[in-house]
């Protein structure tokens, strides 16, 4: 088979992936729904959510169009100094990498917020069939990221056969993940503390009531939050690996003659998300199997399947062994982080206990606590990547010139291949949580809230499994983009004639290098402080909102029947305000990049991104990690430990999780898109770089 | 002049030191002290201080003497593989470092636990008596931690003629700083948090009530954590900068068959020591001056000399130019750096207002305003630390290779040349902060109190520009032991006649490298974590004892008259504590250093050093900033902003302030040395990495 042959297939495996969705998506419609409360609050969120994204995608719209004329005149070189078809099929790549992932995005969205009333409604007839309400929603998800990632890659690079192209359908995926993630992250956690502090502290009302003109807000949040957001995230994150592996392929493919690089990156793609087909396929809960039993155990048939088939493909296609090893290793390294990051989350174990036993004493304690797990909890993650990407490269290594770093991103690929599961695994999560929200409201019973508490607790345990993936991953990817930096860098000084050495890495102790380092070091701690003070100014816009329709609305605060807030408003403050406080943080990552750059030229860059890689990694894992102990903890107070709820443990451990909130839902995992995006605009800038810098 | 007059200079000048600092140790000692509750209380404190010294010289000798036997046996080479005299040298060397440092430490701590007293009898007299107090005894300490760690390097390398003897004496400062530092910083944050658990909050007694059995550990915390601690370490700072700069200028005469760099090195640093005493001489409030001036201005006054002395000396012995412009700009850049941090941590700026109204919603809020800001003031540091080193290096670039890397190293020498001033700055802080708190147990008045807050502030104020320089300079410092690293290796390479080419850099695309580098990333995060956990568990030891005390001391908890409680089992406690809790997190990252050389040889230790050099700057600044505005905010609200005391704000800003404790007192200042011990460890291994690795 050729690399066209291929490219067909991937289509053809994307197509199916879009049939199946179809069918998911059908059957979760068709689940009955009768509760008329339940089918209000439903709708509400529903349609806040569309909101959301529509003015999301509005600004987007604007920004994505200022992006791409800056792109036809600039890039890959400037209009007027090049060929000027490649700068439209650019900006059109640029485009289409916006529009894919926001489809995605705007399918998940829909799913997620019909499938959360269904799962509820469902989990009245037992556990089993909520589960499969929450899961098949959750997987709706998870096969259109993945189908569409890899359908634009293809068609892409089908249409233009340039990896440059495919750079910009990246960069595309990467600006609306900087949306969707950092602008998700602060719109959500903006809701939760404005409906909080009217809410719980000021009114004294409970979390979820209707008066409170937040309260739809904070719903809409979590699943654009975590539902959009996420799917954006791994959209990109998918994208880029792709891209950075067929940037290099590609290059080594053009020396040897051969398509063979090229053609296994398509070809372990479609593998990946025919193994997630299975795997979504076969989930299903055993009699009186629990939920978190049924969502990793599809993860791991999904892992085995991939590996069996990619084995397969390797020996019919007479591809490289050694390079199937990189992929299968960072596969297995996946899930090893997974496992090991769990254990400072989870709440059966010492990290989660001490740090509830520390909210005893305070909550001075309860920070110092969790900001110490969260610190000691970077270790596997950082361990793992950088062993999985050292044996892919000596695995590689004897391949020939170019071969490691290929097998670095092949290594990625391998982490991210079955991320339809991951997705799927992921989005279960919001929606269950919903559920559980929408079964409180329409009064389902204790029975019912039984069992969606246990498949949402099952929902927050997987997490830290497909967590563990989506970091490793993102790692290996900006890895391999640092690799794919030098090929764009090394193709300009060939194309352009250029009487300058190619490169062949960054050299720490130079000192345009380090300099770099030191600066993209300090760029993730910025980054994420920008959006927890936006998360603050936002909030307190949104209170003022509050408080002016509780003063001008008559009978609101008293709740007198028929009168409804104006939920619609908060919605439109919490857009506008995450829109607003993100852009100043993007566009500090993608101008400290400029500036580096004509500062320091391709070496400063290529430091500056190591520098990013590394802090951005540190950042990202302390600030997820701790959060989640933050959160576990104080859900394990409130189940009766350290003296339960309304305890001063309790208060402490509130207080430790207020924190953790735009930990890890705002600033720990924008940080994966930050790097993502900055690297992007390095290499699509390498041939400004190269000939224009101060020192 | 040779370069063994510039050793005999360097040594004269250090005894002209030892002289001023006798000489203003008896100045102190014969102002007058007439209030015996002052008295009382500071014999207290300084018997206090020094048990906990001789705890700490009496387990690190045991500490030192296990170390010396491994050099004796291992470094540089196995003692039965070389010359057995190197070993032989190599260990004294290292319990050289040891002994000066400890000493300097000692005479350090016994000075201000005088001056404290004086000072706040001198404010009797009016401030500018008791600002001379206060700053006269910080000056000796200033004084003798320079002088001794000049002399100390004047002689070993006098005797030994051996830049690797210097790296074994620099290895016993650091493992002594790193004791003094993390353990001072451990024992000072136990005691302030069990004395606040128990008195405070348990009994509702005032902070320094003497019935409270912690109460003198809490105050000889001050002293061991900011005079001892703060001392070591920039002893530890000033010998490793000497060292790595006479690595690379000692190599580099060898090439020329000359002695100038290795003489500069000299030069500078007496001139630096010369300049300092000239500044602390000079030091005096004008008549209605106020002490942050009379401060900063001797800071500036010893700055401009040194750069008017190091020119003259650089035209009298036809030193190269370009070196005293390194050593120049590295001064210069650790003043801006310093000023602009301080905007971060100012009373009078935004960043501490901002975390005060914060406070008004809560502690969450409090933290996470502080924790964004903190991220946000690693930015001056990083990139001015970036700067100086790539305009050092392409200042020195041209003179030939090797140069470059020596230019960073005289940056740090430069930045580090006026530490003499810099320490008497800052141990003026602690002695002026405890004067405080005697004045207000001697009774002393208002009018007193009032003097010694000012001059208490102006300390405050101060250190900030000073832990700039010292901040700066460790990371140039630790830059350049990246380079005599590399001179280390080479060494090895040729002695044994090795097959291997030597090291100009390390590829950052290198995977070895890289896999390094996440894991030397890690290491300052886990040891700040282990730190902390450490103060945690240390102080409910001590408050276990406390309340043993309360238990079974008839009379103690109600005040009677003449029972007074066993304060020196606290100290017993803290002290042991410490370093039972110190030991793990140093051997962490010891044996990590070891794990990474012995599986990806010296490429992967050179990444592993990158790495936890830019995670370790990171975190240092971010950690020591967030606390210092913590505790701004704190005193802030304290003085009758946003509510003052007793308000919400106020109970949110006592419990940032708690969490920033540790940060800034614990954790961050300790990393400073973790990555020095780290560095040198690597240096001395190097031969080893060399030739045992997996990879």
């Amino acid at each position: 088979m050729d690399l066209n042959g291929f490219m067909i297939a991937s289509i053809a495996v994307a197509v199916v992936a879009f049939a199946f969705a179809a069918w998911l998506f059908d059957w979760v419609k068709k689940q009955p729904s009768k509760n008329e409360r339940i089918e209000e609050v439903s709708k509400y969120i529903r349609e806040g959510a569309a909101a959301f994204l529509n003015h999301e995608y509005r600004v987007l719209a604007k920004f994505a169009g200022v992006a791409a004329i800056l792109i036809l005149l600039f890039l890959p070189s400037p209009i007027w100094s090049g060929n000027p078809i490649n700068n439209i099929i650019m900006a059109l790549a640029y485009l289409g990498g916006n529009v894919f992932s926001a489809f995605a995005g705007k399918i998940g969205i829909k799913v997620a917020t019909i499938a959360n009333g269904k799962t509820a409604e469902a989990a009245q007839r037992g556990i089993r069939p909520s589960f499969l309400a929450g899961f098949r929603g959750g997987a709706v998800m998870g096969m259109t990221v993945v189908g569409t990632a890899l359908l634009g890659v293809a068609v892409v690079f089908w249409i233009t056969g340039d990896t440059t192209a495919l750079l910009g359908f990246s960069f595309g995926a990467s600006s609306l993940a900087l949306f969707a993630k950092a602008g998700g992250g602060i719109f959500t956690k903006t809701a939760d503390i404005a409906a909080d502090l009217t809410g719980k502290v000021e009114l004294g009302i409970p979390e979820d009531d209707p008066r409170n003109p937040a309260v739809i807000a904070d719903n809409v949040g979590d699943n654009v939050g975590d539902v959009a957001g996420m799917g954006a995230d791994l959209f990109d994150s998918n994208v880029a690996s792709m891209s950075a592996a067929l940037v290099m392929g590609v290059a080594l493919d053009n020396l040897s003659g051969g398509t063979m690089n090229a053609a296994m990156v398509f070809c372990y793609g479609a593998i990946g998300l025919l193994a997630s087909i299975i795997g979504v396929a076969c989930a299903r809960m055993g009699k009186n199997g629990n939920p978190t039993n049924a969502l990793n155990s599809s993860t791991y048939i999904t892992t085995a399947i991939y590996a069996v088939l990619t084995a397969g493909a390797t020996a019919l296609f007479n591809f490289e062994w050694r390079i199937w090893g990189a992929s299968a290793v960072g596969l297995l390294v996946g899930v090893i982080i997974g496992i090991v990051t769990d254990y400072f989350t989870d709440d059966r174990r010492s990290p989660v206990h001490k740090t509830a036993k520390a909210s005893e004493k305070g909550p001075a304690l309860t920070i110092l606590s969790g900001v110490s797990y969260g610190f000691i909890s970077v270790i596997p993650a950082l361990v793992g990547i950088g062993i999985s990407a050292l044996v892919s490269y000596k695995l590689c290594e004897p391949l020939g010139e170019g071969y490691a770093l290929y097998g670095i991103s092949m290594a990625a690929v391998g982490m991210l291949s079955i991320v339809g599961m991951i997705i799927s695994n992921d989005a279960y999560g919001p929606i269950v949580d919903n559920a559980r929200g929408l079964a409180e409201m329409g009064d389902l019973g204790d029975e019912v809230l039984e069992i969606t508490d246990s498949l949402d607790s099952a929902g927050n345990t997987v997490k830290a499994v497909t967590k563990g993936f989506a970091v490793g991953a993102a790692g290996l990817t900006v890895i391999a983009m640092l690799g794919a930096f030098i090929s764009e860098v090394n193709a300009a000084i060939a194309e352009r004639g250029l009487d300058i050495p190619k490169i062949v890495g960054f050299d720490i102790m130079n000192p345009n290098v380090f300099f770099g380092m030191l600066v993209g070091a300090a760029i993730p701690a910025v980054f994420s402080a920008m959006l927890i003070l936006g998360v603050d100014r936002n909030a307190q816009r949104m209170v003022e909102e509050i408080h002016r329709q509780f003063d001008t609305i008559p009978g609101l605060k008293e709740g007198k029947k028929g009168v409804v807030p104006e939920y619609d408003k908060c919605i439109t403050i919490a857009t506008g305000g995450a829109i607003r406080e993100l852009i100043p943080a993007g566009l500090m990552a993608i101008v400290a990049t400029l500036v580096v750059g004509f500062i320091g030229g391709v070496e400063s860059v290529g430091g500056f991104l190591t520098g990013n890689i590394v802090a951005g990694l540190l950042l990202a894992l302390f600030m997820s990690n701790a959060g989640g102990l933050w959160d576990n903890s104080k859900k394990y107070v409130e189940s009766g430990h350290n003296g339960g709820k309304g305890s001063e443990a309790h208060k402490a451990a509130v207080i430790g999780d207020t924190v953790g909130d735009p930990f890890k839902d705002t600033a720990g995992p924008s940080i994966n898109t930050q790097i993502t995006v900055v690297s992007l605009v390095a290499s699509l800038m390498s041939s400004l770089f190269l000939t224009i810098h101060l020192i």
